[in-house]
């Protein structure tokens, strides 16, 4: 149950937008640019980045609510989502993709660990700056979303089936808000 | 030097935004919400929540700015801003503006280490869900910011007086944007 009286039973980050509108309006917003509208990274990647620092934060609705997007957008390989969720890699990604997620691992633990090396080795796989941009604010962006989510202890439900649903949800409605 | 072109000498968090003003307007939007509209909390006090997490994250940027706006609002008693940064209280704070900090430095390690025990301890003086809810957000915000800044390795003033007037302006001209 969550800390505070929310007025309303819905999951994860969807209780907390709703119960505060004025802040929730600008947290979609920025989801939905981030995650869903056009990027040289698509959008089962920006998913995958996010599941990841959700994971290592520990955040069981925000990690298993983006893998299922995540798999959602990668359809046939979506078997590389738990592999990223268990290493961290995939042999399935491209070597840029796996950099991409050691920087956003890195940005998990604290922004002032990234090192002009990771960067540069990112930049020598054909990394434009706006990707490394968009990746470092993205693992910025769900280090807050988590601990906004269990900071509150907002509903977090347990049954996998429902973020099936969720998953294919976020890609097809791409975070608009008021949420429908 | 940042990691990645910005195409401009902005300081800090400026200098990001104005790089991506996409995501820039959702992330100014939201800190005018939080930090800067009308709140039961003031704004000095959302200031010194925003120094406080930014400085459990080693951020000199966040924390110098957001220290120099605390100063700033909470005029005559502005010694307390830097009693916070040594040790996340001050006896010239309330009972309930200490637990709230000590909410936010929870915070700041993982969402998930906020307990019942502690809410209840900020509900018991008095605090209104939405203070609890506005706390966690804005110590959540700023673990997204300090990493967005430090991540990408924004330039940062190693000058006090640059910061002096940076806090003014950001309690005047309260986070509008495109930024002035």
């Amino acid at each position: 149950m969550s800390y505070i009286d929310l007025g309303n039973d819905l999951p994860g980050i969807r209780s907390l937008v709703t119960f505060r509108p004025d802040t929730g309006k600008h947290l979609y917003d920025l989801a939905r640019v981030i995650l869903a509208e056009n990027n040289s990274l698509s959008k089962a990647e920006r998913e995958l980045i996010a599941a990841h620092v959700s994971n290592l934060n520990g955040c069981i609705f925000c990690t298993q609510s983006h893998a299922s997007a995540a798999r959602y957008a990668f359809q046939e390989q979506s078997s590389l989502v738990d592999e990223v969720l268990k290493s961290g890699k995939s042999t399935q990604l491209s070597p840029k993709m796996n950099v991409l997620l050691e920087i956003a691992g890195i940005v998990q633990q604290s922004g002032k660990l990234v090192s002009k090396e990771l960067i540069d080795s990112a930049k020598k796989l054909g990394t434009k700056d706006m990707e490394i941009h968009d990746t470092v604010l993205i693992a910025a962006v769900f280090c807050m979303f988590n601990r906004y989510v269990d900071g509150l202890q907002a509903y977090t439900p347990m049954d996998d089936a429902d973020y099936k649903y969720m998953g294919e949800r976020m890609i097809t409605l791409q975070y608009q808000f008021p949420i429908q």
